[in-house]
């Protein structure tokens, strides 16, 4: 079978998608057709004995993989990478965040950061990104129309923030704040790219009043919009929700005001009550596991093992600038150390994750957070091709790499490869960074 | 006042060794002369007026400092960087780390291997190394080679074990095994390279006799020579000693067979008792601290407050392959994830650190550690040039970094830089490393 305009990807390819199995697979092909959907996967043998198209051939030390789907971080704070991670969140947000944040009103200073941003995430593999924008809606139509023009799939929030003590200079009337929300996610959906869509994005209950929650909560339900937000982060935060709401769990803020559905994605979820997991499962809700900034900000440590046992769905997130890597291979690395962290803290269990797991969260979870998974997260037939061509050798001597499986070549990918390995990135099979 | 061959390097300069001011100085000017010793530091105003010499003016993102010190790493392990790392220490000892040491009992192995590892660390601004490598001498003398030949500061240690249970086909005969050090130190000195030299190596206290713990101990003071082992790595690790030496602390045990000297850099030391840590700031020992190996293995996580609080010099180590990754700029970024961990774990203290004194930790401790303080380590005027230049906006975008106080700009070459920010790197003047 030929079609013009097939793409057949050869070698060691990503295409398990269970955490306990082999995930790589040697000798392998996909066929992506020219609207960049996959349309076969097999042993190269198989696929290239039954289908033509122009051979994309793998390097011995390369893997094609899916591409990655950063669940949460910050547009406005990528001006701060790597800076200030002194404080805890809410000093932090104070003496940091809003400061830096608050630059986006100006509008040539916004385009050049938001394309900034998008070329940093893209060229590390972050093929689909849920990104924070600020509270000015003309920020979050830029950060989109940059995403579209550099083809990043991305879901793009205008921030909610009604109330704002620490920094009265940064903060929206109610109206004002749904009505620009409104208006955002009309324009993005007026650029007319279906990769990019608006996102209901409240910062944190602590920062919203009750009335725009329920605005906001109402607009995701009529414009079928997913929604994302920040929740139990930090210990200060939740003292802070508790004087507020003595008589509502941070969860049930969120929830009595429609904004916890099944495609809602809930960043750092460290202090969850047991109930609380178990309505954030029965909603469907996703938790974003965010360890870089949790552990820079000393925010806490997940128990993946607790959100997993009890069936919620773990996504994960660089949370750039509390995060101080844009890379999602950083975000993977950190999410496995994050469960030794809890392994020597608690002597006891065995529960620490390999490279296998965190992969997952930063790929299919990411999907399934948003209700993609049939469109991308891996690399299955029918889904479209947002990929990634790692080759590990730019990053590691190929005599270290030279009795590698599939897998333990991943792994190092995992482990130990930097941005100089992200050698291909596509979206919906279209190449949007090469090195 | 010119001289042959003198260079001067122009731009901001990591001229500051107190982790409590400022580190980086702009405009500033450094000349090395052509034995590449430091001859003068000053205002680039101030030098450029006295000195001349060819200009070597750094870029607006770039950063010269002092080249890194890894004060604890395995060369025979980099064949398993990045993979491997599910198992702690004496697990993963019998299942991984025996089986690829044995291998370099082959010539050819051991010499393309060694090549691999020294322009791996090299590459990564490692100026000076503390290689641990097999128990066979002519791998000590391949890599010490390999090490001249490149141009790197090295301390390259035959390792000696004449006890393991844990892989019988891995053992040497005590007679042997000094011998075989003595033999190996007399070659590596015999490269007539003042730049290598050989030191002590006993694996950690398990695995070697006492007879052949006071045969190193002699041999260390008779020829002067610096030591490197394990201690107090990991709680199994601990019984072990316990067992075996029930009336004597791990340090003991050291101290007794003459292994404990101000040139000791004892690799972990995170469970060291109150009078061990008093004994270490008497003797003039150092902690190496590996922090990437010990979130790996789950071995623990090191107190460096208390360890500093004890007057303990501290240095630092990837401990590849315990560690993943042979770049001292990530063990830096994992020494302040330490510090932070400790700081979640234990709420009360606000010791955590910022980038600067894990920077001191990779760098002037080191060179402390080794008692070569008065060659390297910082770039003072005396000392010899062991230099990186590294261009920030190599790793990130340059909008990014435009309102940078120059230690800003070093915050984020620690925390969010990779290796392509390392463009130049010197050893004794001699360019060894350029991108």
């Amino acid at each position: 079978m030929a079609a013009e305009g097939d793409r057949i990807f050869v070698g060691k390819i990503v295409v398990g998608t269970d955490p306990n199995e082999e995930l790589t697979k040697n000798d392998w092909a996909i066929v992506v057709d020219s609207h960049g959907i996959i349309k076969a996967s097999g042993s190269s043998e198989h696929i290239l004995s039954r289908f033509d198209g122009e051979i994309v051939k793998l390097g011995p030390y390369s893997i094609l993989m899916p591409g990655f789907i950063d669940a949460h971080l910050h547009a406005p704070q990528f001006g701060n990478i790597g800076t200030h991670q002194d404080l805890p969140l809410l000093d932090w947000l104070t003496n940091y965040t809003f400061p830096i944040e608050s630059k986006f009103s100006d509008k040539n200073f916004s385009e050049k950061m938001n394309a900034a941003v998008v070329r940093s995430t893209l060229s590390r593999g972050t093929t689909t990104a849920c990104y924070f924008g600020t509270i000015y809606k003309d920020d979050a139509v830029a950060l989109a129309t940059q995403c579209a023009e550099q083809g990043q799939r991305a879901y793009v929030g205008k921030v909610n923030m009604d109330i704002n003590p620490l920094a009265t200079y940064y903060l929206e009337k109610s109206a004002e704040s749904v009505v620009d929300t409104a208006w955002a996610a009309r324009e993005i959906r007026g650029l007319g790219n279906s990769l990019v869509e608006p996102i209901i994005t409240p910062r944190f209950a602590p920062s919203c009043s009750v009335s725009l929650m329920q605005s906001l909560g109402k607009m995701a339900k009529e414009q079928d919009m997913a929604i994302q937000t920040h929740i139990s982060e930090n210990e200060g935060e939740i003292q802070l929700m508790k004087e507020r709401f003595p008589n509502d769990g941070y969860l049930d803020v969120y929830e009595k005001n429609g904004l916890v559905s099944d495609r809602c994605l809930l960043a750092h979820s460290i202090y969850l009550t047991e109930s609380e997991k178990k309505k954030m499962a029965e909603k469907g809700a996703s938790i974003v596991h965010c360890p870089d900034s949790n552990f820079a900000l000393m925010s806490g440590v997940l128990d993946h093992q607790s959100a997993t046992e009890a069936n919620i769905n773990v996504a994960l997130g660089t949370d750039v600038a509390g995060g101080a890597s844009a890379s999602m291979v950083d975000a993977m690395r950190y999410a496995e150390l994050a469960s030794k962290i809890n392994t020597i803290n608690q002597k006891q269990t065995t529960s620490y994750l390999n490279f296998k797991k965190p992969f997952i969260y930063g790929t299919l979870n990411g999907a399934k957070a948003l209700k993609i998974d049939d469109k991308t997260g891996s690399l299955e037939v029918g889904k479209e091709f947002d990929a990634v061509i790692a080759d590990v050798s730019a990053s590691l001597e190929p005599v270290f790499l030279d009795n590698d499986s599939p897998d333990e070549l991943l792994e190092r990918f995992v482990h130990c490869s930097d941005p100089r390995s992200i050698t291909n990135v596509f979206v919906r099979g279209k190449q949007v960074f090469s090195s």
